[in-house]
């Protein structure tokens, strides 16, 4: 019996393997287990061969569910179990990654790169529980591999190898695929060099020797062409020159981008989201202030991100002309993506790749939870920020009024009433008036500073199914070339070229995920006493007002 | 044209002027002006007559309306002003006052009373707002008028003023039109006598000379006839005797009859209102104790409420046989109603009636607004209540979780993991958890006590309506002798006669006025106080919670 499937999207075959599917086409499939994410099968033209398992949902009339979902099924090559968003994204294919014309640097404007950004992980379950593949990181990560694509296949040496049939998968994109069959050349003129060190932890990036710090302040809004353009400023100092410049909101968004294209295994912290209204309300500017602080602290705190050439001329250069020079040449840094992984410098310790591989899956459980917990917190909190201006101020404002309206029912039959009474009755009426108004405005002290924490790590947790998924990717080339040494279809050496490029990479991820354990529990632990601190002296506020209050019947 | 009605009620006609009307009746109205509350017309019948013009609407084809609502317009003769309650009440006709057949004394049992008792003034606006026929307060002070009916018709002197027409008018029917017209005969063998003095807040009751206090303790379950029969005792101690008695609630019940049986001008507070279902729960069986205690409270502290004879024997009486004795006694009481009025002695100090008037108009402005703030805070306490049952609990019970969640998360991940760290946020969740029940909890140490006394205070006020009637009618019946005097239609003697009497009804008026404003300074005073005290102490216990837990992160 032939299985049928009906198109999900549009695909446009790129080779004479591959068939072009419509959206809705109901196609034959040849073959239910998907092949490296592909399957096989006839479109309504009578064509045959390969498309994407994920465009395509599989009609099954006897089942309950009715179709299987590729996109969320563990039957790619290597890993797309619960990691999801590593399985094809389709969007790949409909939405390129669009060039950004930044020549006309000074007068793009925020709002002109809003429409760039499609749904933030940060809104949904940032890929860990459904298939998203919007994933704004996912299509930044594309770009290296569209500019390496070139050099990549022009370097062919026919390695017994095979390549991974899917070309949407984040480990053929990255290049690190590339990188671990030892496809990437080396580039000779490389005065870069990232350190890994073994500690009692694991594997750790080597502290950056210049540690500093930075502070951002004061959001200004300027205008230029008449007061035709307005932009909000920010004073962005580094401690360890002391100097301020100057940045706007898009300058952070460039860097962003350079960092996402430069470092393929380590998670860039999302930056605060961008809004194309109210740009200019205060409660957006502080909002996004307080957002920016914590990545830049994020930032300054990596010992890898903080060395980076063009996060440095981010932070020093006040020149334009100098700043122009200082962008053209971080766009052309070739060392990015998989070729990023020749900067890094490796212990010479054994790991077996065993034990590597369960310390991955470990934290990859971790992740998980965590993101889930990150995400049950968020809404728990924004939830709460809701009811503080909302509800609870309501009831305490309800309190209040009925309150006064007893003092001034009290108030109406003059002879017979006690002044002083009728008075501390109204008093108590404004004091729980004042008390709601401290609870509306309370999230500011605390809840917000929480929750802009707590979507810092929801980016920085939606980068880690795409890292592991490198990893996962590099492990199945080690064992697929381990097998073919043993079956003698392959050089011992190139086996072992594998293996090492493979430890280049697990390398990264352990000091990547050591390095996100130190800073979580540093910035959970400082989240929590502040959240404390801030509720204790909250109900002290309040307890002290009631207190006043009650003195004024001491002496009725 | 005729206008024409339609029966809202059946009408028993009594006398010949009456004519008899059946719910939907179509009937034709001679004039739409009513008379005293009563509208001349033709049944379908062709009988000619008066009936209640409450009982009928008007049928207008033209208007908008429809109808013509007598019982919601000003048209009677006194004061259907606001007090609407005091306008006909339908319902006095439609169901009588039934004789409970209370011989079966120990079998009585409080469900048995709970039909006697409809809808509690508790319910409503308490009659300030709309007009409320089945007003329980207005049928128990029917009885008085039927008992006395007789005796009140057997010693018509043919006086030259008008009866009020309207015999369901709370002045009629209370005796207390009789009283004024003098047609209330003085009893010579009555020896209770309360005093009404003058001090500088006007008229005050006299004190009791024996002032006492009164405890209400361990609700206990008793079960009688093998169990079938379940009921709960209350140990009741008078501070005078220091004695205890044990009383149920029916005989709360059967006290608060006889005291509205006594005492028309007396504001009595009403008893915690009745339940059909779950009489033995714990959280009513408390409800019910707290606000009997309050009941209690204010019958020990009105200074002719605590001297009343049926009063002693409840709270002195503990032998069966004396009980039955004393109970048969206070039901034969003459000195009840219009009756009771005979046994206040006034000040002679001169009051001009206009004063009086006007003393009363504002202390009604006074109670319309004071029972409606007493609604308005008993709507926003109730709905704190739920609140802190439910929202806030809810709230505080999720951020736990959430807390908690993280924390699971972090465990996770075990060689990378702070333990001390994770507990600590775990212990932050619990500490959530805690104060959510808190939250919940803190109602039965504030709220409850504060929605308690408004309730007593919701019952005192809804009398005021009916009392407050009784003196307007005295006031009208004053002016309309003096007006026949000065026409020479009346003596004078008459007429002095009346304006004396009428004082009578001024003073115990002014005389109740100020003892409600003095128990209420006392009671808001104590209500406000503990509603703030409370609260200190549950912020501060908060508090305290948070900085126990804060402690946790010291040490990490």
């Amino acid at each position: 019996m032939s299985v049928k499937a009906k198109a999900l999207y549009s695909f446009q075959s790129e080779n004479k393997e591959e068939i072009s599917i419509y959206e809705n086409e109901e196609l034959v499939i040849f073959d239910e287990n998907s092949l490296d994410g592909w399957l096989q099968g006839q479109n309504s033209r009578g064509e045959k061969g390969l498309f994407p398992a994920s465009y395509v949902e599989i009609i099954k009339p006897q089942s309950n569910c009715g179709f299987v979902d590729y996109s969320a099924s563990p039957s790619s090559s290597s890993d797309a179990s619960f990691f999801s968003a590593a399985s094809s994204p389709p969007f790949y294919h409909q939405r390129g990654y669009d060039d950004e014309d930044d020549d006309d640097w000074d007068d793009w404007d925020d709002s002109s790169t809003v429409v760039e950004e499609q749904s933030r992980p940060e809104d949904g379950a940032n890929g860990y529980s459904k298939p998203h593949f919007a994933n704004s990181s996912v299509q930044y990560r594309v770009k290296p591999t569209l500019e390496h694509q070139d050099s990549i296949s022009s370097s062919k040496r026919g390695s017994m190898v095979g390549k991974n049939l899917n070309r949407f998968s984040n480990f053929v994109r990255s290049g690190v695929e590339a990188f671990v069959l030892g496809d990437v050349p080396v580039i000779s003129k490389n005065v870069e060099s990232y350190t890994i060190e073994m500690s009692g932890q694991g594997p750790q990036w080597k502290a950056n020797p210049q540690p500093f710090m930075c502070s951002i302040e004061e959001p200004t809004k300027q205008t230029k062409f008449k007061g035709i353009k307005t932009y909000i400023s920010y004073r962005v100092t580094p401690s360890h020159t002391a100097r301020p410049v100057y940045r706007r909101y898009k300058h952070f968004d460039w860097l962003y981008n350079r960092l996402l294209h430069k470092f393929t295994v380590i998670s860039v912290p999302h930056l605060p989201e961008k809004q194309a209204t109210g740009r200019f309300e205060e409660d957006f500017i502080e909002k996004r202030k307080r957002r920016l602080i914590l990545w830049m602290n994020h930032m300054t705190s990596h010992p890898v991100l903080s060395q980076y050439e063009g996060f440095e001329h981010f932070l020093q250069c006040g020149d334009d002309k100098q700043w122009k020079l200082g962008k053209r040449r971080a766009e052309k840094d070739e060392m990015v993506g998989a070729t990023f992984l020749l900067t890094v410098q490796i212990p010479t310790e054994h790991q077996d790749l065993q034990d590597v591989e369960e310390r991955v899956d470990s934290f990859k459980v971790f992740a998980k939870k965590m993101d889930d917990s990150v995400l049950q917190l968020t809404n728990v909190a924004t939830e709460l920020v809701r009811k503080h201006v909302g509800g609870f101020r309501k009831e305490f404002r309800k309190l209040g009024n009925a309150f006064q309206s007893v003092s001034q029912a009290f108030g109406l039959d003059p002879p017979n009433c006690s002044d002083a009474l009728n008075k501390a009755i109204s008093a108590t009426g404004q004091t729980y008036e004042a008390i709601g108004e401290l609870f509306a405005e309370q999230p500011k002290n605390d809840l917000y500073h929480m929750l802009d924490k707590l979507s810092l790590y929801q980016g920085l947790l939606s980068n880690f199914p795409d890292i592991i998924h490198l990893q996962k990717g590099a492990f199945a080339k080690v064992k697929e070339s381990q097998r073919m040494s043993d079956e003698g279809k392959m050089d011992q050496e190139e086996a072992d070229g594998i293996r090492k490029r493979c430890r280049v990479v697990g390398f990264a991820l352990q000091a990547e995920m050591n390095h996100f354990h130190k800073q979580r529990e540093i910035d959970f632990k400082e989240m929590m006493q502040s959240y404390l601190k801030q509720q204790i002296v909250f109900y002290q506020r309040v307890g002290q007002q009631l207190e006043r209050t009650l003195h004024l019947y001491d002496s009725i």
